[in-house]
């Protein structure tokens, strides 16, 4: 049976150190993923065969669509298939990255892209989403939100850890 | 056996109408829902009770977070459960928008709601996440798409609809 | 001899009115187009085969892309066509304007729309365009921009018009 | 008697250099503090216990929330505590800062975490505050007012300090 | 004795509305206040004479600056006064309103207004204060706060109020 | 002898109605002035003889130059007189006007138009500019000044008006 | 015959390099350019004269207008030339850059430069308007659209480079 | 007789680098100036004084205020003297730019600053001010202004300067 896996597509090849924080936590919780660049702009034909090829194959699935500046593959994405999209702009901290942000969220009527900002937080929403599919998961993203927590707990308790007086 | 489902929980009782935008569309999807009045500001401890509860009873389900101004109520419920959380924050048209937008977005680590601004396409991307644990609604999914597709084509045919000569 | 012509693309058929104010100069100024509907994220097959028909036929053309919020009509378009493509995204008047701007502008290398906002604008620099294959457009160009400089000059008239004391 | 305090919210240890500048004034006020680490989306139930035991303890507190990004931590901790709670949100210098501030201040009715941004200002806010309990510290916010008058005027007499000609 | 008090300062008289709304919740949780028209960019020297008169009379008091635009009366009173200032100012809806913003939180050292947006929660902020010098008011905003929650779970229960099956 | 006047140059017949707010105090103050339409787009060359022959003319004068969007009107007259140049840009209310007051200000080296935002200001500001040459009209400033005054120390007045209790 | 070419205008001789990044690709596309330095502001005489004398030479000719900060260079030239105008204003990296845009596009009635951000995108577009007088240039657009395309299959298929499984 | 002059005040003395480059292109054009320090919020009374006595004094005079951040400086030396003001405040570089900048133009009626980013326009336009009292100085803003077309001249020149073929 083909296990649930994520689809990393990327708009560009320097997009692959965003891409790269997503699937390095993708690794630690134990779910598959595949890589690709391909450009809703340049290459939408290739971009159209592999998403028709990708939904014949079925499986659990979750498309990751990492595009800066003005983003038109999580939308051309999102309207093709019917597995979920994660939208992961790598913005930068310039100036144009609150403007650039627009162009994931603004999408028309049945365009329903998700996003998320951090590439790392997007792998864990990812992964939240596969659970559905394969309950085991659901295990996974426990302990990393307990890991989170102990780790916050932890950091109180050095500073001393009591309740205020 | 419990099918899937949506919480749908609101920070406040005047975000009813930005919310019964996205379930008229599960309702039209097949899709079960609850709705309810949560504030992650004002009555925490009654929300983390009802997440508990929920998070028990188990069963593929997606939490939608419906919460203006400053979003607390999104990253919570996120880092509460191991459930997808889509935040689909009412943002209005006035100037504030784009930066209450923000709220929902910048997250730390290992809190991951996933943002989609229209309330009818939240509606889709949640079912499109229950698909993974129900595959027959990706069916419903598909035929949506195809519909917003007809209703394009009806639109350019009507403008006579060859090729530009 | 196929003359110069535009081609009108709308990402929805509620972009009509905004079209409308551009066709209606090229009416004026005595230059053919064609009105389409086509939506880069829900119907880019189509779209494409449009595209490569319309390219086939040759002929002096320029596209006019009409596409508000996330704009990826006018990029794709753009990058697949070897006319110039104008874009002119319908942004409305509210906070999002400047927003959804970037989503025209912030292109990749290799991808390069053009610019106008105002579409009444727009159409007449498509005309300035099309005025290279034909250059008796450059007369109707030079008269337009005649009117605009007599309607001022006649506004300064009517306010005494000499030069300040 | 238990003395006038300020009980510093952290929501993350890297906030911890944020927090230092607040306590170094009071320390060089004579206010006594204690620096807790709690996160309003990860750690509330925690958190909402140290409130709560706090509050029990009684006497003169000022709570100064520092959490950056999407800050929840403010608003939640105001609307759980009779005392007055400032804001003082770790908002960087890149460009999420304005947007970021929004989450600081856009509050639903009845909450009222009160901001600033400075964090020897906001420090000196609190101390603004428990004068209220004890007159003695007024004199302390005096005399540091007068130490920037002074500073001031030190400047200007350096220039040659008289009126301009 | 001279019993706590909030002192609401207006930039202009066409602040009174936005005012008003702060001086409402103060009569509702019985505490006394007064209002004054005064300008620091028009009528400074008045501005100091009464902040001094007051200063001199001693006593719990908050003061609530209400200046619009470019806001300097929160500043120069915060520098002025040993008492803590809250600066709430009417920012309105337009476009101005996040740019506004900026005048009453971007201060110099030594200069820390306290920011609410919100004139009921500012008078809320100002009664959690004042309640440091008489503690019956801790009570008031208890029950303030307990109003708020209930209107919340009268909401939820409206809607079947259990836990989401 | 030429007495000093105030040369108002509008960018379009529409900003008829923001000029006038502008020459009505003129008006009040006893400033005689002159109104002209001229775009640095449109007609520069008829814009720059009418400035080389005011400028021949001498005397004092200041220009006030109204142009809304993109505005070069300022720029270039402030570029080409050696009087001093007012930019009062009437930006509207709506989303563009903080982007569009950047076309007023972000001048290069040695371009320096004066940016007042409200018209009746900008007039005042003119005024208070040409009383170094018509020590006279430094009167007429201060009295407007203190009419300003009085209106705010009669609404204080009007509140009860002695310094809080 | 004159044949097709782009006259580059600079606002300023530090636009040099950004100007340089659009002319390295008309040397590689093969379109002959020429640049200058005019301003707006403080030379529209002389480039008055300039436009006026290339309009009288005529043959097919864009006109690239480079002008950062509030451009109105570019307005100036599309109103007083029948040829296209491509304005590609140096932004930079800073806070300014959203803001400095709008002068490039917020124009009155009638002017109508297209704006393309990147220089080298500006001179694509340059030649694919060329190309409507010279078609062989549409090879040369096709073929740098077809390296484009082909950088990113190669990037595709140094990942493996197959449809997901 | 007192010869007009400059009144250069600072809202810190770490505006000292800002403000020499205004006194700089002062000292050039051959303009008499004086420095001081004062701030509005924290030394207001005695800014007061040094205001009075100044225009006590009378002479042809500008002042030109420069304070960064919350900028209260500007608006009330402005709205306290008959003279005009030069507001330049020192914006830097940072995301908060054009948010402070709001705080220097948004003023109420009767206030009236004059604002100029760059402190050597600011400079300029003093001069320019001056020259209604002084009309010797037109003739150094003449050359001044002479003295930047004829480097724009060479800068072209050097690119071989003709007329574009």
């Amino acid at each position: 049976m083909a296990s649930g896996r994520v689809i990393v597509l990327m708009g560009s090849a320097s997009d692959a150190e965003h891409a790269g924080r997503a699937t390095a936590l993708l690794d630690r919780l134990g779910v598959p993923w595949s890589l690709h660049v391909a450009s809703a702009h340049k290459t939408p034909e290739r971009l159209l065969q592999v998403l028709a090829e990708s939904e014949r194959r079925g499986g659990a699935r979750v498309y990751l669509t990492i595009a800066g500046r003005s983003n038109a593959l999580s939308g051309l994405v999102d309207a093709q298939v019917a597995a979920p999209v994660i939208a992961c702009p790598p913005l930068g901290s310039g100036s144009w990255a609150p403007y650039d942000l627009a162009s994931s969220l603004r999408m028309p009527s049945g365009v329903a892209p998700l996003v998320v900002l951090d590439p790392e937080n997007a792998a864990l929403a990812a992964v939240k989403i596969l659970a559905l599919a394969e309950p085991g998961l659901a295990e996974a993203v426990r302990s990393y939100q307990a890991a989170q927590r102990e780790k916050l707990e932890r950091a109180d308790a050095a500073l001393g850890g009591g309740a205020p007086e």
